[in-house]
């Protein structure tokens, strides 16, 4: 079968591999609706994981099930799925103590195009078929359903880490795919009032549609200064969806006593993150600090379909551009890289 | 000065009483909107706290204040306020571990038309004015701010002790006014579908604009069934803001384990709420079972008057009566008695 | 291969049935030490859990692998092992939803001697190995291990239902082995007077040694008043690990508001649970009822065993009568049956 | 009246002051015992809450009262009292919020020897006695109740930061007298094996006796490899009792995914607290990060005091060297200004 892969730090090419073997437990798909990643790109031109040779990449799909293996209960040749791009082991230790996205090691329940080939090729192998697949709603729509693999369950967990209540008033930093859905995110568990930071005008638009009060522009001035004007003192509430190691010391001096910061920002490069000694209360501020990987799985994806399916989030509208065929999950990709001002997020639509 | 009260069991009337005296830490309050509950009407005719004497009724209003105590830091005369339902005792014992609602004994939180003069009178006393007072937002509707009093933090709460969350499936209990902000509470909190269980058109068309998928008619056959086929299963999570004991047999049967039942509906007969054992899972079942008053306070009004503010909730659109003058506040208790056809909630304005 | 089986209801016998067959998951286990439970009395002589006929009794049990299917990845033949009652299906939907217990239904994750053969037999099957057994620590006491099957995690599951904190006095109703293990667990939560509602002398003992502060007779008056009267008032959390639908009535009665109720008792009989409308403050009391069945799992057991291997329990204390032999399951599990004075929990160690 | 102050940075001595005048809601008490802290040599020596001149030091203390406000109503003239060390504004915002620590701004919920003068005095003023003082429980060593000032509630807190769970592996870094409570607290929690990292003898001894498993001595070796060698792999909760900003670079590679890092150590020097990034799972490592000043109050005193009465805790073995009579808190600070090797805690009884 052919791939679009990796095939080594800094270059990207189509591959002829083996279709992927089907374990007992396992489902192999093949794609509907495949989108690029940011993190694909930091894979390949960042090395961000470190070398990977002919890798398959990719890690966001909807498929349809062409094979399951005899253990497989729930799922059946021809049906179309929700496929989450981070895949469990469902009976480890980790997952058992509520941390399967780490079961195996930390982070290491991504898989897609990190310890196995992604999505990007004819056919792609999934593991745990029962656990990480889920039927694809009918009638939904590819765009939505292909962003609830990596881009909803991402931006949704930064509302989680930053645990949003009622009424609180919340910064969300970043507004490329995933920050918006945290915005939507933040929105539909009760926050108040949403600053959202960034510059790019569709982003900043969509942020609006999606439920931000405010749109905070780093290039206007300090941000910092900016929110705690608006907001007239500290936020309750961050999510952290871009930025790097700095960004931390911004949102510690934004954030009140009792305060929570939710972080689902890949940071990629730097020693320490840092955390500004004095603002966090010389540690005793209770400015709580969380950051982790989305939760994956079945009951994930099923749960966050909901919400589409119900009309309350619409992540469809993350999508900017849409190619059609395998083949254009290159340009795809490379649009990711070179991030147009236009672009929020491309779509390829196999037909 | 003039008070609309009961005057015994069954029977209300105007009486005229001394302005009550402003402790230190106090405020005294005049009316700006006044609305009728009810709880009013149960407090009157069901005698359903006991027997009061002459007691001025009332507990949803938003003042201005006329006098405060010598320790008050916050508020000062003439500012116009939000005043909270439930006025507890922010230094006791059950306030430091987050039961200030049962401060002085179960539900003694609730101090107007309970244990000292409620607020439908020219003017009004409000214990500890920093801890239960809040500032009027500038430009909010006063039919909204006065549902911050009483239904939009009873509503709320229903939904915080069903603990939803993202994606849910969640049945809504009866859609009065306290029902309906239960059903915008779910919608905000991140429920995906929410089954509004009512009869009345007009509640029944509020419940779809804040946020039911469906409504689910008892007078159309059992809900249970209703429920269970529309959600094909038993829900995630169920608030209760309506019905009676047998309310929560209906609710467990519809209920999957590992869901939770937040009620904020009072129950004002029988001797035993029915929790039905093998449903409940013979005691086993993870269906968790929590009712308790609203959370009262300034810093809950805030946060709550903030949702409004920020336009996350309508609770004004629950008010389908207007009257205008204290002296209305009599044929808008009778008009919650009477619960005409077309009645949501009355509102007073004192001009 | 030989087992002690319930023949139908109200009779047992010793059958003799194929050995199991090892799924790619599984593992075949030959029990190195069994207890009987209470629970295979209910299944027997009540017919607690309905009709079944010629099914191998018994879900406590320490094990050595015998057999592991081919995708078994953590253990192997010759490992000595716990066996954890419940044995859920970890790729579920309702695993993933934290409800694993419940997986493949209410209850369903209680496997032994309910849907499939118990470990009374000269082998027994363990479905999903890597997810359900965890490795015997060694030097570990058989008792104490064997006690980590099931009366541990029940024991602990109420106290974690009861969401004990620190310096919470709290009521266990029941000091039957599971009650004693609860008051355990309320003892190293961090409960400060623990008031244990029994009668029988040697359970009253344990429990003194194991952290109850006060033994409360029920044949010696009413335990509400009792309590009321040892706690100048009521208590904050309740573990019921006895009594039946009556109970509950107690409990709400000696309860304060804001107070939890963690129940892990088998309900056995009647029709609704009594939870008393005005001691539960007409449903707006905080007074939190939970009840489940104890989560399974190798994590689980791992976490509890480290508490035997550090000195922080000591289950095998609840053991007062040991027996050698497979053979001897009969008369320990009559034993139980039986329950004379000076028994808690009876061991077979198979040599 | 006399008392023993900090005259400026670097300096101490007696002076004379006008007895403190006693507010409506306040309470003027006698010191019955007292104790020095390691943060008032902080305050004085290392001038870490800046300038303050001829302010009394101490907050820790037992004391008698002498003068009860008006609006007090649940003290009166010759109670004697436990007192917490942090006395928050129990009708502020940030305390409706749960944080009354930082009521009136960040850590300000500590006020004796900060904003006002502290306890070391003939007499000290308690701002809202019925919320921050707790009647002494009757027979309590004075020793033990006057650690629950301040050591007991601040230790505990680093094991509820921490959100230690039934068999968790601890690590509490620094067992000075806070970290010594720390580990009683993790004990009393559930943690398993608990590690106590540090060198003097008095303090490990302690160490254990209160629950430590292994004390890790950081002169013999990296505190880090020692740890993962004991446990065989990372922690699942840290509590941080002592050190400075680049133990939270040790905690973090020593912490597992979806682990806890609860600090209660004030951190006085650098400008940034360091977080490795990469063990940080570049920010999506779960791996939770929280600070927190003690909860003070009434209840939280009585809640702590109770596990004094029902010997849950021992905290009076904190105390190495006794004095009597005021006029010796001068030489007990010096000593813990010192800090000889047989030092843990002194106490100042006054009789």
């Amino acid at each position: 079968m052919k791939g679009f892969a990796m095939l080594k730090i800094g270059e990207t090419g189509w591959i002829t591999k083996d279709t992927p073997a089907c374990g007992p437990l396992d489902a192999i798909c093949k794609p509907l609706a495949l989108a690029p990643c940011t993190s694909d790109v930091h894979t390949v031109w960042a090395g961000a994981i470190g070398d990977r040779r002919d890798m398959i990449l990719g890690h966001e799909a909807v498929g349809e099930v062409v094979e399951v293996g005899s253990l497989v209960r729930d799922f059946k040749v021809g049906d179309k799925v929700l496929v989450s791009a981070i895949t469990p082991d469902w009976s480890s230790f980790a997952a058992q103590e509520n941390y399967a996205m780490h079961s195996g090691g930390m982070l290491s329940g991504w898989k897609f195009s990190n310890f196995k080939d992604g999505v990007f090729g004819e056919y792609f192998h999934v593991n745990d078929a029962d656990g990480n697949l889920a039927l694809l709603p009918e009638g939904m729509d590819l765009g939505a359903a292909c962003m609830v693999s990596d881009m909803v369950p991402t931006g949704f967990h930064g509302a989680e880490l930053a645990d949003i209540q009622y009424g609180d008033n919340v910064a969300v930093i970043g507004i490329g795919p995933v920050g918006l859905m945290g915005v939507a995110a933040a929105a539909i568990r009760g926050a108040a009032n949403i600053y959202a930071v960034g510059s790019r005008k569709n982003c900043a638009d969509l942020a609006l549609e999606f439920g931000a009060t405010k749109i905070v522009n780093y290039r206007e001035g300090d941000i910092i200064e900016q929110i705690l004007d608006l907001n007239h003192g500290p936020v309750d509430k961050i999510i952290i969806a871009g930025g790097d190691n700095d960004t931390f010391d911004q949102a510690i001096r934004m954030l009140k006593p009792g305060g929570k910061i939710g972080n689902v920002n890949y940071l990629g490069e730097g020693d320490y993150v840092k955390i500004p000694r004095v603002e966090w209360g010389c540690g005793m501020g209770h400015k709580y600090i969380a950051g982790g990987l989305m939760p994956g799985g079945r009951a994930r994806s099923e749960k966050l379909a909901r919400l589409v399916t119900a009309n309350r989030i619409h992540p469809e509208k993350l999508i900017t551009h849409t190619f059609h065929g395998l083949e254009n999950v290159e340009p795809a990709l490379m649009l990711m890289k070179d991030k147009p001002k236009d672009l929020i997020k491309p779509l390829v639509i196999i037909d």
